[in-house]
């Protein structure tokens, strides 16, 4: 690469079109520290997700879906909390990345950071092996974050979006998952539509901002759907001392999921796959119908997928009441053979 | 590694020594993200900082200093802003890390987190090349932060502690700098006393935190010494539009810099070597008593290495006057053949 480390960044970094103005922040990219204020009611949300080379993206993946991705899942957590984006920091390392590469990302970055109204105020670039730290800030105003820890026996559990789309992408575009081997298309190669469908549920995930931001009132408690239902709801559970009962014949699938697996592994990719980066909340009974109006409103598919219990467990069950026995670890980095 | 990412983070992060206690920290590690809350005079300054391993520490360094340096580097960060810490994000990329080396790793965090009363408040881990993204978060008082772009013609520039030390330390532990392979110690192997001085030099440098906070009232600009003295008081007077006339003949050197590599050396090292993480910050000329008061009471070692000019560019002089001329640059990464 032929620019320095502080040509890069004022290139294709300390741009306008990363620097979306916004009142909280006094000082953006170009010092040691990026500064921000604060309205006396507003809370600070603050979440970090690292993605890296050949782990959490292909290698040679469009350098601008790669950014999209990055941005997003981050994102993501901020809806969990529901919270309104502000700002983000990006620690990038390079292997070695060319003009045309860096274009391509920093698009990327421009094209989420316009759409959701949140400013690059800072960050670091180093040679190495690739990976992309990005940090995000969000705002909410107080008391109103949602939490994992404030779920109640006998609130209704819901989904936004489909499940399972995560890891039937990773099958779709011939990457390994976690879920194994056994884990497959029904056919070698899914039709161009459903190819398609699932490499932008992939590189493209959307950040239910909007839907969190619209219902936030009626939500007892979120969490994003990064690791697979069952570990994530799993943290409401644990974190709220309760238990859930899951309904899976109220899963909702997409239709490319639906057309390109088994039944089966439409089950494993909703409970264990992760990477959905779908909202899964609670809602006391008795705002549901507001709650179901206020996610009519933000546009967002929901779906009723079960109820929080007071046993402490996470269970599932068939269409006709029957349990099924869970035998799989959620998302598990650091361990091999969950399948 | 046989604990997974969620007892690992349990473990060795989500432990109430990291937790430091902060009255502004709502919520800490365990949701999708942190919640803060800050009093209305404070401002938030925000930086961040990635370490690779092999770029930024060797392979096989002590774990526990790893995380000295990689925490210290950032918050020399704040200390440029004369912030004071509150609270950081790790994003922790492991390729292959045992449980003593995260025992480590996480004692060289810990003991740093209590001496600056900062505390974890969330981050994210993942199998991939060994690299470290922290961020941290300071406070200071409503416009108190410190800035590059407020030096004034006529400033006195102050350096803390001693030039060169980062580069020479590399030489010194024989690992390459892009000073380039002429940059060598004078002999092959330094004594012991200064390979331990260099040794904690490299991973142990000392955030002048106590110093920023004790004399920010009478600092104009300020700037932490990452890519060598002209490179970042090039910094200062571009965002300043100033110059500076800096006198090398006052440039502070350590006992055991001056032991180990020549006069040629030791300037190159302290102008264009990096990785020193002291302050450079101007001072204006009748708050200067005033100024070395406070340094004094913040037990720093402070030297007046220059002034700032009306020119525009940074100009070194011998200390009978006389330009010497510079051609180097200043550390960038992306580029080779610096020497």
């Amino acid at each position: 690469m032929s620019l320095s480390e502080f040509e890069i960044i004022q290139k294709y970094f300390q741009t306008a079109d990363l620097a979306v103005s916004r009142e909280e922040i006094l000082l953006g990219i170009g010092d040691d520290s990026a500064i921000l204020s604060l309205a006396a009611e507003d809370q600070l949300l603050i979440s970090t997700d690292v993605l890296v080379d050949s782990v959490h993206f292909p290698s040679d993946a469009n350098p601008e879906k790669i950014a999209t991705r990055a941005l997003a899942v981050n994102l993501s957590d901020l809806a969990a909390m529901g919270a309104e984006p502000l700002c983000f920091t990006l620690g990038l390392v390079l292997a070695d990345a060319s003009e045309s590469w860096l274009q391509q990302f920093s698009q990327g970055l421009i094209k989420l950071a316009r759409q959701y109204n949140i400013a690059l105020i800072g960050g670091d670039l180093s040679k190495g092996p690739t990976t992309i730290a990005i940090q995000v800030h969000g705002i909410a105003k107080s008391g109103k974050a949602l939490r994992r820890d404030a779920a109640n026996v006998g609130d209704l559990i819901f989904v936004t979006g489909c499940l399972g789309d995560g890891a039937i992408a990773l099958a779709s575009m011939g990457l390994p998952s976690h879920l194994g081997a056994s884990f497959q298309l029904e056919q070698d190669q899914p039709s161009s539509n459903c190819a398609s469908y699932f490499e932008q549920a992939y590189f493209e995930p959307q950040p239910r901002i909007e839907f969190a931001l619209q219902c936030g009132d009626y939500i007892s408690s979120a969490i994003d759907i990064s690791d697979g239902l069952i570990g994530d709801i799993g943290h409401i559970c644990t974190n709220s001392r309760v238990g859930a009962a899951l309904n899976v014949a109220e899963f909702p699938y997409s239709d490319s999921a639906t057309c390109c697996v088994s039944t089966d592994n439409l089950l494993r990719a909703a409970l264990f796959g992760g990477d959905d980066y779908e909202l899964c909340v609670t809602v006391a009974k008795h705002d549901r119908e507001k709650f179901q109006a206020r996610a009519e409103e933000a546009n967002t598919r929901i779906s009723c997928i079960g109820e929080i219990t007071e046993d402490r467990k996470v269970r599932c069950y068939s269409g006709t009441g029957e349990e099924i026995p869970l035998n799989e670890n959620a998302y598990r980095h650091f361990q091999e053979g969950n399948s």
